[in-house]
């Protein structure tokens, strides 16, 4: 986790934006060439589109947050043409100087699990073991880390910590999701502890070999920032475990919410809007008039840009008030 | 469910092929291409080498087997181009009459899921509401039904059943997973019940307004087959919810123990068996001795016909026995 936390800590800023386009997210100049394409090409038009809307999103923000999360849902929602597009922007990203956090929340068992974990490793040797073939250095993905679901258990998790570690990445595992069903399981009462808990805890065992320098591990935990007093009892109960926080801004969490998540040196977790930075062009009232494809991404990016800073100096105060006390 | 259960019964024949190939389940002449190319090529010749394999595994079993169930990790190994092989497999086996279950594994919440519920309903409409966007008749992933990961709850769950109602599909949720350390959270004892087990009563609920003809919703369970006397559990606990069981075969479940799974007519389950019938071809003892493609595939088919042949009698002759006492 040091890459990231070193990254956050050059940009003082410990907060990410969701790259989660929708159709309904983009100016309608953008959406001018899917319309006009027949049915058979409206997703790839749209691709294109969620693209070039990434793209200005990402050369705004690019030098006041250290990370971008894509979310791959998004983009699977067009195909294959999605996905082409999901990784050119994990690329450009790549390329912008992002640590990037693909939203995959991948799952599954043994080597099933291996192939998901080709996401971080790059693509599978034509043979037994990865040392001998130069194959896996392709890495096609371009993520620094990926979200991955707990539900398998260990032997689901241990080859996304196997290849986080030999590509010094990392993985945020699913433990208290922003949702309001997610109590539904992850607050059910198991012998006195919340599932949660026990998946927090089973978090800081996966993690154990791979602490850095900051004292946090490869294995981070996904931890909704809908829940303040969960937040702050995980941040106690898993000391070595980095948090991802979803749920800021449009979902309902706060700037005081989210405080608790944090270690007393203002460290352990990263929080991420979407909608509120990647939508913020939707405020602006001249937006609807806008006609050209250029103003329409210039109009995007100021106001993502705007966000991102408000969103920010609104952490970094309230950070600051409790490292004040 | 019922289009499925309608597949079995014209085959006689509750089996699906997982189609999960790895280049270690293909044979040399297979690899030849991908082993000339450069790295940065390799990917893309393996995903050809793929598609190859898959069809003609498709074209060997398909008036054997009512279904195939390709899984995606494997494909998403090969980045973009594995995820093009992973569409035209499900294309090519839906043309040749074959329901197709994606095991997708995904899982998210709200919105999210919603766009990952796209794998049923097809792409997202450019304004909101589906009925007056034709953009969502264009079938983008050709999948009949995908496993979906319950970790996330009720709101997770909701975007899927819905897709699937209104596109005559369905979808299996993890329940009890066939690995190991699948017991570490879904063993849990939650208030007197296994976490599993109050997962499955969840399924029940989300499934009870899709129920046809046979009497099963449109949500069915992913029940591993290692667990024989979880499987009895479940089938009793579960009336409603047909079973998808991974782990028959190479992961040592016979077909004693998935018979409890099924319901007294004998319907009720699928069972998968993946490298027990794509991978047969390695017990040819002449297959080693195979110099050119077309004999390679040839090899695969053949033995995946004959192993899905004795798959069909094992399981048959199980349940007579049953039906029989």
């Amino acid at each position: 986790m040091d890459r990231l936390i070193r990254a956050i800590d050059e940009k003082a800023n410990p907060s990410v934006v969701g790259l989660d386009p929708t159709p309904m997210l983009l100016p309608e100049p953008l959406l001018a060439a899917a319309r006009a394409a027949s049915a058979s090409e409206r997703a790839e038009a749209l691709a294109q589109a969620y693209f070039s809307f990434n793209k200005a999103i990402i050369d705004a923000v690019k030098d006041v947050v250290p990370a971008v999360k894509p979310q791959i849902a998004m983009y699977e929602a067009l195909g294959v043409s999605g996905v082409a597009t999901y990784v050119r922007t994990t690329s450009y990203a790549h390329d912008a100087g992002l640590y990037v956090l693909g939203d995959i929340k991948r799952g599954d068992i043994g080597s099933t699990a291996s192939a998901y974990a080709s996401h971080l490793s790059g693509m599978p040797p034509l043979e037994d073991g990865y040392e001998d073939d130069a194959t896996t250095d392709v890495d096609l993905w371009h993520e620094d880390a990926v979200t991955v679901n707990p539900y398998l258990g260990t032997d689901g998790i241990t080859p996304f910590v196997e290849a986080a570690d030999r590509a010094d990445k990392d993985l945020f595992v699913l433990v208290r999701t922003s949702n309001p069903s997610s109590r539904e399981l992850q607050e059910l009462d198991a012998e006195g502890t919340p599932v949660s808990d026990r998946v927090g805890d089973l978090v800081e065992t996966w993690g154990e070999p791979t602490r850095g320098d900051f004292g946090y591990s490869r294995v981070g935990a996904v931890v909704g920032a809908t829940h303040r007093e969960v937040g702050r009892r995980l941040r106690a109960r898993l000391p070595h475990t980095f948090f991802l926080v979803p749920g800021f801004g449009a979902q309902g969490g706060t700037a005081a919410d989210i405080a608790p998540m944090f270690d007393s040196a203002g460290r352990g977790a990263l929080v991420n809007s979407s909608r509120g930075i990647i939508g913020a062009w939707r405020k602006d009232a001249l937006a609807e008039t806008i006609t050209t494809e250029a103003a329409a991404l210039d109009c995007v990016a100021t106001a993502a840009r705007t966000a991102a800073l408000t969103m920010k100096k609104s952490i970094v105060t309230e950070l600051e008030k409790n490292l004040g006390n």
